[in-house]
């Protein structure tokens, strides 16, 4: 496995962008062998409105928030051209390995596995870390609605890009960038190299998976 | 099976009235054998959206829609005492012959057989009439926020609660009232009565369950 790549929810604000971006992911899926992670995006967001108001569990919350994820996959495969949703690590697998993209919806394998903390520091960041490790690719890319980890809030003036971070560094944050807080911790137990970037400039996202540089943010993996 | 209720997902603008019914259908679940579906809320109106951004497939949004109907169920589970959330119609009815309520969580079921149209004049009151049909039940009763099927939508100044309407009645309305479209045609298939009722008065479902009258609209059984 090439890469997994995590589209965040937060792109589907400009349909038209989003909709560009899957059309590139299904050519890039010709060269790479790539699998898709939906975000939660707005319907995650709704989750998170009803926990406030109900005080939910942590672990209904979760699952949740992970159907918001099976509801954005559901939308990615309706307007990815050539793809595919599946609930089976061992399906993404085999048509990684053809020129369909497929998008897991990680319903079951969460429900039945439960592997990751139930709370809100663990997003679809997270379980695209989790779905990359199962897969043993070489690359996680989280594609965002921004160019990666900002030193600040990305519209914060001062806010700069970080080019690379450690994951020893990314611990340290310990506030929510623009990944989640788990993502750090989950990165030091499964050595992979992470990218944050920009899913409004899909050549972006192709240099990665070319191994060349670009606008993004890499968290190198660390060997254990 | 005594009962299907629908829980409105709308019920839940008000949390601390949805907290009451809940903690009610706990109590009535001690004297009758029920079982309740979700509707889907502000879950599925973030499908509606999504839906009018980017165009999606009927079949696509519907099963987006029946995710939110898990999601409101998880919920539901989480402030209904003594309740117990499922997939299978087996769990459920075995589940209602004791003291526990029932929660079914539609997706499995609807994923795999797929009964109805997809569309969004089929939305969780006929699913509910579906489930109330495969338990052969008695009553459906579709708890929501308003007092029933009005003459005029119910904010309108000539409004008028209708308390009973025959499905033939129903089927010449045509319109989305406070039930969906397709639930008098799936009604003349599966014949049962069917009750809209406000679940801000659960004494009101109380009566119902008891056979008694109260404000709501009744629409009768028509033998086929």
């Amino acid at each position: 496995m090439d890469a997994v790549l995590k589209v965040g929810g937060s792109l589907a604000e400009e349909p038209k962008l989003l909709i560009t971006l899957c059309s590139k992911l299904s050519l890039f899926a010709k060269t790479f062998k790539l699998v898709v992670v939906p975000g939660g995006g707005k319907f995650a967001d709704v989750v998170r409105d009803f926990d406030e108001c109900f005080n939910l569990s942590s672990s209904i919350s979760h699952r949740m928030a992970i159907l918001a994820m099976d509801q954005f996959g559901m939308l990615l495969a309706q307007i990815t051209p050539n793809s595919c949703a599946t609930y089976l690590l061992s399906d993404a697998k085999q048509l990684s390995e053809t020129d369909v993209v497929p998008i897991l919806l990680p319903s079951r394998l969460m429900f039945n596995e439960n592997p990751l903390k139930n709370s809100w520091d663990v997003t679809s960041d997270s379980i695209a870390v989790y779905v990359a490790s199962r897969f043993k690719a070489a690359k996680l890319i989280l594609v965002t609605d921004v160019d990666g980890i900002f030193t600040e809030a990305p519209d914060h003036e001062d806010a700069m890009l970080i080019e690379r971070l450690s994951v020893g560094e990314l611990l340290k944050f310990n506030k929510r960038t623009s990944v989640d807080i788990f993502l750090a911790r989950l990165l030091s137990e499964y050595p992979l190299d992470c990218y944050v970037v920009n899913g409004k400039y899909p050549s972006r996202i192709k240099a990665i998976l070319e191994g060349k540089q670009t606008i993004c943010t890499l968290i190198p993996a660390r060997t254990k």
